[in-house]
């Protein structure tokens, strides 16, 4: 095992090639340079980004939506969530809205937790994960291609149902055990 | 805001059509039938699927490792992690694989600790995340084009790391996280 310094493992920009438009990811086949001097291809899938919101009420529950997702083909329990609109949008304001959409909320108290990057082996995905509080019930008005339910589960209960692996949702994750800790302050 | 049942969210496939094949991703365009009838196009990126191991060592430092990633451009601080050889390889004797490879390190004590779906919007990529304990160093091999430096850092200052937003790669504060909640019992 040997320590080296950031410089000994940096990758250097080659060429770039685009090879896909999807309806969500967009492909570039990317060579590097790497630290010996020898080639080495990168697939990197652009992606526009996202807000994801963990909204926990006066009485500690946090309301979670369930959605069917075509990939892993399954319902699955998620906090409130949504990609932007368009690259560069304000994040907080995409999480708002996201969160109205989706559960019909607003909320007075908004913290940011962190950004995650979600798979940055293969993607540029980054994901603004807040804490939403003082909240206030109103209409829900999903995407029309948009189904889903919305779910009301005490933080406690969240994070047990975590640690027994009946969430597995990687950003609801992040966003819960950062809001859990944030709340203990 | 209205509950309702998982069936009335369920989507079913009625075609699909493969439309990319890269390094890493292999891309769907898939046509699903809503809950009301009309047909929505889904895009699902095939994964094969990862690793990924919480070192813990008897003085209570997590080994990590920084390396340079092309989609973000940038160097990250990960847990030691990697990509199974093979869809429905055994995904400890994969993670034991990537600890030795990446950091030289044995373990004689595994926890698995969950599995994490990284980006279900639009991929099925499937993390299973582990615990390992009761370390001995050895010697690292990493493959051919991959850099990477071992970072030693303690649990209780990775966690305020994550706190600080100083950690973003998801998998590694999933994995962080839930190591914590499980060596405190």
């Amino acid at each position: 095992m040997a320590h080296f310094d950031d410089a000994s493992i940096l990758e250097t920009t080659v060429s770039s090639e685009h090879v896909f438009d999807g309806l969500i990811l967009h492909i570039d086949h990317i060579t590097n340079r790497l630290p010996n001097g020898k080639l080495a291809a990168r697939e990197v899938a652009r992606h526009v980004g996202a807000s994801a919101v963990v909204p926990v009420d006066d009485a500690g529950n946090v309301w979670l939506v369930k959605q069917f997702r075509a990939p892993i083909d399954r319902i699955l329990l998620e906090v409130p969530a949504g990609k932007l609109d368009f690259k560069g949008e304000d994040r907080l304001l995409a999480a708002q809205r996201e969160l109205q959409e989706e559960t019909g909320l607003t909320a007075k108290s908004w913290t940011h937790l962190t950004d995650i990057v979600t798979t940055p082996g293969f993607s540029d995905e980054l994901i603004s994960l807040y804490l939403a509080r003082d909240l206030e019930a109103g209409e829900s008005h999903p995407d029309d291609d948009e189904f889903l339910n919305v779910v009301k589960v005490p933080l406690v209960e969240l994070t047990a149902m975590i640690a027994r692996g009946e969430v597995t949702d990687a950003k609801t994750i992040c966003a819960v055990l950062l809001a859990e800790k944030a709340m203990r302050g």
